[in-house]
């Protein structure tokens, strides 16, 4: 049995989530909070349950859930998807990703990815056919350059996939790189695909440059999001995908497929949730800001030097005073000697910057979670 | 936009349903239970939801979830994978027959499907650049031949799809059948993925042949099913593959870039309720059987001819005495004119057999659709 996907092991989220469990160390590396989702939500779902919204959910989503998403990409972007056509729930922001690249990607296709990208884009193109072309982010800002973008795109080029705010940097695209992309857009033929499913979580007054606002944008791209950040439950995998008709269509013919419909009464349980608290979504940022800007500050009592963090989960921190070991014995060495799981940065690329000497820490935890873990990173 | 899947439109099940509710039909089409799951399964994940079992599941699934699928095989079938390296869960049986197809079928290479056959397998094929090459079963029996299906491998031939018990007859393999696969398997090289989401629901004190008790067959094949007609819960959309080493290794590759892992609170709460209730797979078919007898009987009383049902949830009927129309025509027809929704067979071919005026009923419903949907058809 020779492997379609040589490239693949386990992905470097579980690895360390399992060493972290065998070394009790204190996780902050695969990114989930480790609070529950608010129990408005639970309720909801226990109710659809009892209801008996149990069985098949429609292909393209429970309509009330298609609607709440419309309604709530209108008050969050200024534009309303049609919830028929344009609006599709999946398994996941992961299944959204993997169906849209499966339904425009042909074999002996490019698609562009920047470099760090997360770690499913590269194996769903290459599962259909297609070839990822790796273009770096800037090693310090994670800013795209667009020079170099337009520059890899080829006659064989179909899909560029972007993603901001960023994992696993936090950067944020501005309104000059909307620009730039729009322009990019403009003087070629690709299909963009978005993954925003950290669309809430951004900070210091900061504008998420969501693909939704842009007409030029909007009108060729799939856009991704999940309720799995947004509310706290990333066990849940519910997504979704928004995107002209004639994307949708070509989406759903995959998913259709594939998982065919998500878990029904959690689709219930999101649509009566949104109508019920429609500013959920505008605290989400405080919410985190405050848990960044608490972690930062303990930080800055060890010996790690942390990064600017415009929006996300994430805070990547320099450990080049503690350590020369690459990122991956380090995380290693991190989470086994010193009891505090981190993610590498280099699964997260093709080929990482020489030297790089950075790690990814989650702060979507409680308070006493970090403080055990800055305790621990003060023994450094 | 050229399309990637230029035959896939609305999956017939959808259609169906759509219609049904338009006309206000008795839905005996798309196939789910209009009864509600056990209480204590609801009760086990609402408890699973309030302590916090809301994050990412491992990909591979829950622990306990696997071992007591490990456990519950092995009494059903008297054989025990291995949790850790052979059962995999996942987002419904669709996602597992979609990522084992696309985990092994490789573009150019043939698969054999066996028609009438679910719609989903096709378009997996047609995604991973296979080609499916359609054997059909008996027309009347929905018998396999294995003349025909040995014919029809060659060189090419990656796969070997097959279901029992069979959706849309409900026929099931015989010992015999065993045998002139294990014999066809022997002299071939292919993997064979079985759908086995019926496994439970056989009646007349027949034994399910499943995979999984012959040796030589389950060393090469990936074994799916689901608890979503086990447990009532079409909606819930949790599956799993049973597999050797290898070839769930690469299922899961595709897995993790797929859905990466399945709604974290049912995976806990089915594996409290298989614990809890081991019991539950052993009434099941009696369960049915009683439904299946009582509406066989009602049927005597319209001029539908019903046909043996070996297991599953369907009952065939030959409706030549009613109408002349093809079976698409009839199944409208009798939606919109008549008030019960069913499923023509043709959608399941690659060539419908000429002449076939057979349409599917799916009685996995209470007693009191079951006659309402009786009453009408007695006016036909
Ligand atoms: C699916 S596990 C990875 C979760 C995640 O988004 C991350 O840690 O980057
Ligand atoms: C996923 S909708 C189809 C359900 C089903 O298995 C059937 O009706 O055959």
């Amino acid at each position: 049995l020779q492997t379609k996907l040589p490239k693949v092991g386990t992905t470097i989220f579980t690895v360390m989530s399992q060493l972290a469990m065998e070394h009790d160390a204190v996780n902050l590396g695969q990114g989930f909070p480790d609070f529950n989702v608010p129990e408005r939500l639970i309720d909801a779902l226990d109710r659809a349950m009892r209801e008996g919204r149990n069985q098949y959910a429609p292909m393209t989503g429970v309509p009330a859930l298609r609607q709440a998403i419309a309604a709530k990409t209108e008050r969050c972007y200024g534009h309303r998807p049609d919830a028929d056509t344009e609006v599709t729930v999946v398994s996941g922001a992961s299944e959204a990703i993997f169906d849209a690249v499966a339904a425009v990607v042909r074999a002996g296709e490019e698609v562009i990815v920047l470099d760090p990208c997360y770690d499913s884009y590269e194996p769903a193109i290459d599962l259909a056919g297609g070839r990822a072309v790796h273009v770096p982010l800037d090693p310090q800002t994670f800013a795209p350059d667009w020079q170099a973008i337009r520059a890899a795109v080829t006659p064989k080029t179909r899909l560029l996939m972007i993603n901001s705010p960023h994992n696993p940097s936090g950067a944020m695209f501005t309104a000059d790189d909307i620009e730039q992309l729009t322009a990019l857009l403009r003087d070629t033929n690709l299909w963009l695909l978005s993954d925003e499913v950290y669309e809430h979580i951004v900070f210091d007054g900061r504008r998420h440059e969501s693909v939704l606002r842009h007409p030029e944008l909007r009108e060729r791209a799939f856009v991704v999001s999940s309720f799995g950040k947004t509310y706290h439950c990333t066990g849940w995998k519910v997504g979704y995908c928004i995107a002209p008709p004639l994307l949708s269509a070509e989406l759903r013919k995959v998913h259709q497929y594939n998982t065919f419909c998500t878990f029904a009464p959690a689709q219930w349980a999101f649509a009566e949730m949104i109508e019920a608290e429609p500013e959920h979504y505008e605290q989400l940022g405080a919410f985190y800001e405050a848990k960044r800007d608490r972690f930062r500050e303990q930080l800055l009592t060890t010996r790690l030097k942390p990064l600017p963090v415009p929006g996300g989960y994430f805070q990547l921190v320099d450990y080049s005073d503690v350590s020369d070991l690459d990122d991956a014995a380090f995380c290693r060495w991190l989470t086994v000697e010193k009891g505090v799981a981190a993610i590498p940065l280099s699964p997260f690329y093709e080929t990482p910057p020489a030297g790089q000497r950075l790690a990814r820490l989650c702060f979507a935890k409680n308070e006493a979670t970090l403080d055990k873990a800055i305790e621990r990173l003060q023994r450094l």
